[in-house]
């Protein structure tokens, strides 16, 4: 007695292999990182700084950690991404705020993330020390017919139940975490760089991260942003280290 | 050509209906609300108080809203829920600590969320004001082998990928947000009643909540241990709409 | 052998009655607000809505306390206040970033908290529930000379401790809490009203809070901010008691 | 017309030169920290490990920087120190509350810091990088004479302002920052580490902190207990540089 709906309602599933991020709105600039540090030294009495000042100060904030001088600001993005990476993304708690869509209060799209080519699909090494190896022919096969399946059956199903009047919120529980969701992000400086540092895999980085490739995706996106805002910041960040200060 | 390994590696898929809460450790007391809070006025000279002291003062707490005193302990649960319920868990910011299972370290297991029959099918109403109304026999059957069939697939192609050599990150996708998953959260009695203010219905209720049912399943339990640590705040609590204070 | 220096570094002390709230930077609208919200129930396809929708969802959000999508934006102010302003100010924990003027880093200034004429010097009721009433001729008489004569010995002693070569961390151990000192603070929209909602004393507040006055004396210049950048989410917040969302 | 009253209130000042830190309660293991990280790895099936496993892993973490699973566990201390210490201290929001003796809500005791004879009194470098010296016999004659002059001063004009019925709240702006406040801090062994890292000073470091003594004459104290109570944790932390994880 499987119920169909005779007039499939989102009959199109898409498949996607990109992150979308925009920035929505900023605040943000070296020389208000510059302005609050120098509260410490001269107090009520603000002056301007050259250029060169104002980047000895942001190299020595950054080399020494003191953190506070760079969450004087606040960016906020809008970021389309399947479900496990919104999960990875909103573990981060500090100076990050959320608002994402809703699976109870609306239907969600039929959108699913397929990998790019380019994506390595075999892991070498053991946990917490990985290494990506691009996929045969066969496992590159294997892996989008699979995916495709899946996704394509828990559609099917969530629109069936939605089809019979059963509630949003009880039949996206077949949604798998490759769904595309979106939501706004606002970080200040810091915590995005906090987020960068351990969402990007980079050679120069002190500590290393091994982020899984889709969130980089993403957080590869937002430093572009970031280094457009804040030139001398970003440079500082990453010449010492992408340790967050 | 799809493949499928020749001996499946966990076939039995299994579905659950149940949240299981446990308590691991907690460091909760009454007592400590009464003398945090009495630094303010005895400063450097503790005494003790009586059980009605102590009672006047934590009511005096709760109902003025005064927080802080209630910060000063620990509890930490084990929890394994439907990743749709950690998603909404983990939106919980200040004064939560978490560690979860991980879809990348490890081949999840395959038990997955089916809602137990007395869960209300239907909404009725609109968003931010929602009620429930108990499915009609079709739906409840729609529903139960919508959802059995969409686990069972994804169960299956996760398997298959998994068979194929494919890293665990890539596979996972497939996995629905009804895979259930287990995670550590530690909190505070001020969080924990930041958590139970938004995550359970109540007609007690200052600022009423519609939280979605499986959640308050698990917010039900932590509930419960809470009032067992901690019975005069958990009264005032109660007492006062449920407004953490 | 008590030492002075024979020539004064700074000799005069100044006393002063206004806190200085000064607006440096600020991303704040009620249309951002609406936007975040909204992407709980259209996810990836932003409309445009009419003023009327707008204050409407805001009315929606802060009476039922949905407070995240008061998150998105950020006020950054520069505040001189006297150190004990401060040390109220600073308890504000989630969504707040200081930088404050250095006592070991830089000489302070010779600047003092002198209450105003109309400020109420005789406290009435107990704990929690306080009352002011005006000083007598006498107490402000009183009151007056022994903050200027505190204040200046204070003074005289940190000139003297710093002319003798003494490091500033230690000599500025004299200085009182009546001292002002400068800082930047960047809160977010909800982490304002929450501010709002406790060092504000309002007839129409749900809860009713008993800040001190010099501290309410900082907040309302934040408020008038506050009011002018985002009149519909200040409108509301007023309208429903003043509970931060 | 200044105006003493009859018969001081209290009379003696009290000089100090230590810092008290009492541990009140604490929920720590380094046995929890493994338990949490392991979810990641084994999920819903809690296993033994020995103590070599154990160490192992918080070592990896420690290295890495994987600082979650440090967070499951709670300190409370109860700490008297100088207000200026105080100020310090509470600048760590993350992972930190507190409850504070009030000036407002108590008549304040007679007790101010007096620097320890070993306290180096002189400043050499700048900002940023500091070293201090020892004062000469004059330097130490004339900070000890200063800080009990001024330190008199304003207790005698508080209690003469208290001893005419003038609010607590308003006399005691003329105590300085040198006199002795209690509270209570909870934290968790990770935002524990975070301040350790930036509250003392040691050779070990990876990243050069700065702090001035008299907080580290805190800060030393927890650490003892943190060591006492997480052996192994404290162990690596040390080993890795004392940078938080």
């Amino acid at each position: 007695m499987r119920a169909r709906p005779p007039v499939p309602r989102k009959a199109l599933v898409k498949f996607k292999s990109v992150m979308d991020v925009e920035l929505v709105q900023q605040l943000a600039a070296d020389e208000m990182v510059c302005m609050a540090a120098r509260v410490s030294t001269i107090g009520n009495t603000p002056q301007t700084y050259t250029r060169e000042k104002n980047a000895g100060l942001i190299n020595f904030l950054m080399r020494d950690r003191h953190g506070s001088p760079f969450e004087h600001g606040s960016f906020t993005f809008r970021i389309s991404a399947p479900i496990f990476v919104c999960r990875e993304f909103m573990r981060h708690r500090a100076g990050m705020s959320y608002n994402e869509e809703s699976g109870r209060y609306r239907e969600l799209e039929p959108v699913f993330y397929v990998p790019p080519g380019n994506r390595p699909l075999v892991q070498v090494g053991r946990a917490g020390k990985y290494d990506f190896q691009p996929g045969t022919f066969r496992q590159d096969l294997v892996a989008g017919e699979a995916l495709r399946m899946a996704y394509t059956e828990a559609w099917t199903q969530y629109q069936t139940m939605l089809g019979e009047g059963i509630a949003r919120e009880v039949a996206r529980t077949v949604l798998p975490v490759g769904t595309y969701s979106t939501f706004y992000v606002t970080c200040n400086p810091r915590s995005l760089m906090h987020f960068l540092s351990l969402r990007t895999k980079s050679d120069g980085a002190t500590y290393k991260s091994f982020p899984q490739v889709e969130i980089q995706m993403v957080a590869d996106q937002m430093e572009e942003h970031f280094k457009t805002h804040m030139p001398m910041t970003h440079d500082t960040f990453v010449k010492h280290g992408r340790v967050a200060p």
